[in-house]
């Protein structure tokens, strides 16, 4: 079954929030987000800044100990206009390097669907042309942490988040682990295109149309954020320093291919030792984000 | 010209040691490597473990603050067995999950150039069959470090040394600073394969046939290596944590988009912010070692 | 005016739940704390394990961007009887000396008041006496965080919570950033002594009887929670890494000097650099702490 | 025997250069140091900046696998004047912070050996005075690193080195593995007071009279330094990031409990839990260092 919700409320937390919408496993829900500053796709303020959220939407028959999955079937710019900071993150370069940063401020991107870039307008006559590709991506995806916590949408943890990573884009699909009933399943922060660790601070900000179908799988328990695409499987830790969100994503990894695959922790290490690779979600939120993949053509051999 | 250069001796540590041979700019070094464990492409121990190094090579001309261009020709196992170490490092998964990992022993593996595969080689009847694509680099590349320093080829610095980054593969451009006359390159450490990060501690260990070809760079300031393949300028930032190879990795390409590409900090700012690149060289060794990678064709558009 | 406080109900979050008393400026508050299991004076369980907490107490008149001051009065263990986890946590030691560490469990102490000492019951009979002397403290003292967040007592932040900072002891007096109307102060998390850095994540832990008189300072922004002794001055950062919760309390003790002691960012440099003194509050918590302190001596001389 | 060495010659590099003394086990070197910026006691340049160190001093008897004593016996400024650097290091604030951090120059002190202590000398008549409690120590300390490397005298490792540790001050005895013959001891980089974690990058950098007395112990293995006062054992940590150092100083002293207290691994990790102390000796060098400390009185009980 496809709903479709227009959001009218925006949360700043992961939390355990009145539900704007139910659904069951097997359902798309088809619904638009706000930008990081809280405009939508008119270009008008309909949010508090700090990454916005849409959601959270109840799944039926969700409990603490199952993984909900989701598939994200579509992340579309719905606005021809986004936003970026200007300058990199001071704790992404050498700290005696700060003082030559330039100063951070907002600049505008043209959003271009046909042509399927992305302009940066500076009205500077000097300026040289700066255009790059659209890679629309969603910045926060997660659920109601444990505990009953509220977490600023600023951050990440085992529950998903303000991950950041390039990889929460059309056709990819997520399992995060439940702590709530219904797991409480909330989107937002899109982004047009982003750079590998999102060292300025932002992506090119924008409003998206989105489209996402959930599954339930019941009495699976997991440390932390999972992913599959066409070709990978990958984890996601969330945590500073990067080697802590590394080793979380490992672990977590080295979990799937013992549980899953039937491999055991001497075959897996082998495995991935040879043949693992990282990606850096980001290094400028409050947690960092790191994938550990392994493409899914080494799996078949091994049965 | 070619030089044909057959080791006989090797160090384990990059310094100021007599060079082997002297070269010009533009000369081309072919000679070989033994293995991480110190076994040449028979099988013989030539030299004691951890790294032993072919070189050092002194380039005539080069002179304290030029830059060495090094040319990555040839890499190519020159016997059919590598070996690689069994277990996860006990650093890259969360602290609770060591006492889970598998001892750590080692293994060998089986290279076969002809279907350019390495094969993992059990003996065990019940193993499933592991077999990844070769992939051929150098763990070890670097030059002589400052103050007359002599550095272990267990780590690395801004002279490179043991960065075991999957990059360092034919066809790369590499630049490292000079520290001493003569620069004193030195290669070693050859993988047939590695994962990303070299999280066992070893690629698949073998001795291999090496080219290089030299170039100098005069006054040419570098604060840590630099590279360029077909598609991407990167830079290599070597140390721990994590955070901060990244930091001196994403400093130094700032630096060069300004000093060589013409871009403000600004303009270099947006151009990374949303199309940055990084690869995870090692996180085994003392030193970790980051790449910071930009697409070449971003450039062009800027003149 | 001196409040008298039983707690019926504890919360596992520094939220923004429900006041269970309000007092004015000036006011004490007498109450007790449950032990970090959920344990009270009686040794009943009273709350669910993981640092169940008492209040939140609302001053009346605190508004965001004021800062609450706390003096803490008493803290004294109100039953004979703690307990701490036996093992060194897996990641304060080297990570290949994991597997060496001893099995995680539950001992209990004797707490004698009488003699200030705390000792060991193992009921081994080969095992040396172990007797410490007693140093009560609160492992948690915070408010609730901004954004209406609620954040789990295992953790810290500029609220401050679950710092595990020995110098949360009598006759200390704390400042924390108001962030919620009535600033709802909690504490909970008695040790009874714990050793610097928490490194077994327990002190002794046990139920505490408590009293504190709060205060409060108009408009007054703190980045971090702020402290005074009777010789020092000092101010927590909590974070990972532990370079981070060192960050943050220095930055915040810079701005002390210069906002509160009139001087300029260089003297207070040379003032620091030559004085200044670290302690470890926590590595073991998901955030570390650190506390950055200047004798109060130092100060006299500069007006 | 008391050896009386006068310094020709410096190296600022840890390394198995020529001896400049052989002496016995047993005996006292009397000698003196430059400063870190390489002026002896007239204030005459006798070596390049940067740590310029006295010795090696060869130990007779000395074998890799033993461990040298060296008990420090005396440390004197031997002129009136130091000098420090003036600004916060970058990287003990806030990033954000670091542009509101003062220029980075040289100013001196005013070293009073009668009133045992420092006063800033500014030349500014608004500038409040500073004046602080001398407390002459020695930044750097250790021997020949091992596989004959030769290490900056910017850095730290097992070896000792540049660690900054305020505990190198009179009365200590400090203990070092032995890495090649003779042990080659070396000292330097005196500071007549210095804060912890020398945040400014100096302490008040001073040429000092040194005297030191060496013991060998055979075929005693040690992974770090280890130190003992009249009241603590103590270990050194030197590493980034600040919980590797961390990591590696509680592991030696775990080490140590176990193999000269008696103690089991569950016994060590009550008293460690419950009493262990750390201090941190920098924050500024490329390896940072921390020390893991236990009171003496803690230990008598267990027997």
């Amino acid at each position: 079954m496809e709903h479709r919700f227009e959001p009218t409320h925006y949360y700043r937390t992961f939390g355990s929030h009145a539900p704007v919408l139910r659904v069951r496993p097997g359902d798309t829900i088809v619904t638009t987000t706000a930008d990081a500053g809280g405009f939508d796709a008119r270009g008008e303020r309909v949010a508090d800044p700090g990454n916005p959220l849409t959601g959270p939407f109840f799944v039926e028959g969700a409990e603490p100990g199952d993984a909900l999955t989701v598939r994200v079937d579509r992340v579309v710019p719905n606005r021809a206009h986004g936003f970026t900071r200007t300058a990199l993150a001071a704790h992404v370069v050498d700290p005696w390097d700060v003082p030559r940063l330039p100063a951070a401020e907002r600049v505008n991107w043209t959003v271009d669907l046909s042509r399927a870039v992305a302009r940066l307008e500076t009205g500077a006559a000097a300026m040289p042309v700066i255009e790059v590709p659209l890679r629309p991506m969603l910045g926060c995806i997660g659920v109601a942490p444990a505990l009953a916590q509220a977490i600023s949408t600023a951050t990440s943890g085992p529950y998903g988040g303000n991950m950041d990573y390039r990889g929460v884009e059309p056709s990819v699909t997520l399992q995060f682990p439940v702590f709530a009933p219904g797991a409480l399943l909330f989107v937002g922060d899109g982004h047009a295109v982003q750079g590998e660790g999102e060292i300025v601070g932002t992506g090119i900000e924008i409003s998206m149309d989105v489209a996402i179908t959930v599954e339930l799988a019941k009495a699976r328990t997991l440390g932390w954020p999972r992913g599959e695409t066409a070709d990978h499987l990958f984890t996601l830790g969330n945590a500073r320093p990067l080697e802590q969100a590394l080793q979380h994503a490992t672990s977590e990894l080295l979990r799937w291919l013992e549980a899953d695959y039937g491999l055991d922790a001497s075959v897996a290490s082998h495995l991935l030792g040879q043949c693992v690779e990282y990606d850096i979600g980001n290094v400028f939120d409050p947690a960092y984000t790191v994938a550990c993949k392994i493409a899914k053509r080494f799996l078949p051999n091994l049965h």
